[in-house]
């Protein structure tokens, strides 16, 4: 049974202000909590007992059975699962994000959870392992961005930082998408550098451009047909990782 | 001021049977009902004095100056705007989504909104003008894919029929990703046909597998690097299509 108090920790959770204050986040549903276990420290897991029985060592810091209705109090699913888990944060280190030996992808401002969790899962997939955020994107520890990286997180390393001093401080090229950028298809891409992401609204920030050297984009096709629209920033960066994945391939 | 019952009728079409029943679906926000509204019929237009204020000539079925509190009312959105409207759903005509002059996309049962919505958007910027899903993908007039479409549901036709009769009537090359399938990056592509990405968890089904002449495949990278993860729908779908639309622009 999960104790009244342990519902209120887990949901308090939903907050940053206190998964910063404990440095844990929740996670939920089966493949995500077994893909995450053997990563990060777990410090609860709630789980019926269907799960628990099909589980071999478990060691972590509490283990939960969880009565009928246990999971959907602390759940923050719409439609919660049979296992939930507080996890510890993870330490990170940036300077091992140092894009001349490595692509690493810098977000400036991404606001929607569900877009940068999904950001995660395609990092992991192309190939990139460490991702820098600009300290106003969103937090990659919230429930919705956690469950979104479908496992990813568990190795792409999230970073917060002020983006233009770290900008800065690096060396090599530093991709950004801009409207008036050359087409991505054509311009020379390198194997390491910044690709760098801007907020769904705004795009990139002034302050933040500043440490741009390549500016590219995306064409729209046909190219001669007029388009107020633009791609969703998830989408975007899709696109640009898989060129610059089809380049290195080459 | 908008009736108690003009709002049961707005919040009744948050379900698929009401909007069906009806022939119409909810739009929120001044981007979204602006770019609307040139193209779809107008039933029900609920707005702020100072949105009616800033629009020239309207001609939706009702007008509605709301009061405070009205649109949070009918809202479906957590944070809502200061307009909200009721479309008629157009008419689609499945003869015009014809693979042998253009590339159409399909869809197999894509069960999220919020990713069909982003597909729609993303299916715009390639300059793709026909999706057919399968009578269990997600509804487009849902709140949810509405919304993510931004607006991209103007002039992308979305149309709902059996998949398998559909691609068997259909000349031409039918493109699938599935896991075993070609590098997407070498395999030849064509200007016209079909691409058909599935489900989130479960890909293309079976019987609709059969009518695929082509298997293809988003490398991940470093691509001796295993992995057990996939891609979002959607990302894959951008992927998919920016290749065929790189290609094509060469």
């Amino acid at each position: 049974m999960l104790s009244k108090s342990q519902v209120k920790y887990i949901k308090s959770l939903g907050l940053k202000k206190f998964r910063e204050q404990h440095g844990t986040f929740v996670a939920e549903g089966n493949k995500l909590v077994t893909d995450l276990l053997p990563y990060f420290e777990c410090e609860l897991l709630v789980a019926a007992p269907s799960w628990m029985a099909t589980q071999g060592d478990l060691h972590p810091g509490e283990l939960v059975v969880a009565g009928n209705g246990d999971i959907p109090k602390a759940s923050f699913l719409k439609t919660p699962q049979d296992v939930l888990a507080v996890f510890r944060q993870p330490e990170t280190d940036l300077t091992e994000a140092d894009p001349s030996t490595q692509l690493i992808l810098a977000l400036d401002g991404v606001q929607d959870p569900g877009n940068l969790g999904t950001i995660v899962r395609l990092a992991d997939w192309f190939g990139i392992g460490h991702i820098v955020c600009s300290p106003d994107t969103a937090d990659v520890f919230g429930p919705k961005a956690v469950q979104a990286t479908m496992g990813a997180l568990a190795r792409v390393k999230v970073h917060y930082t002020p983006l233009a001093p770290y900008l800065k401080e690096s060396t090599g090229p530093v991709y950004g998408t801009f409207l008036e950028g050359e087409t991505i298809y054509t311009h020379p891409l390198s194997a390491t550098g910044v690709i760098l992401m801007g907020n769904e609204g705004n795009g990139i920030r002034p302050e933040t451009a500043q440490a741009v050297t390549h500016k590219i984009h995306i064409p729209n096709y046909p190219p001669e047909r007029a388009t107020s629209e633009s791609l969703n920033v998830a989408i975007a960066t899709a696109v640009v990782c898989s060129e610059f994945r089809r380049r290195a391939g080459r």
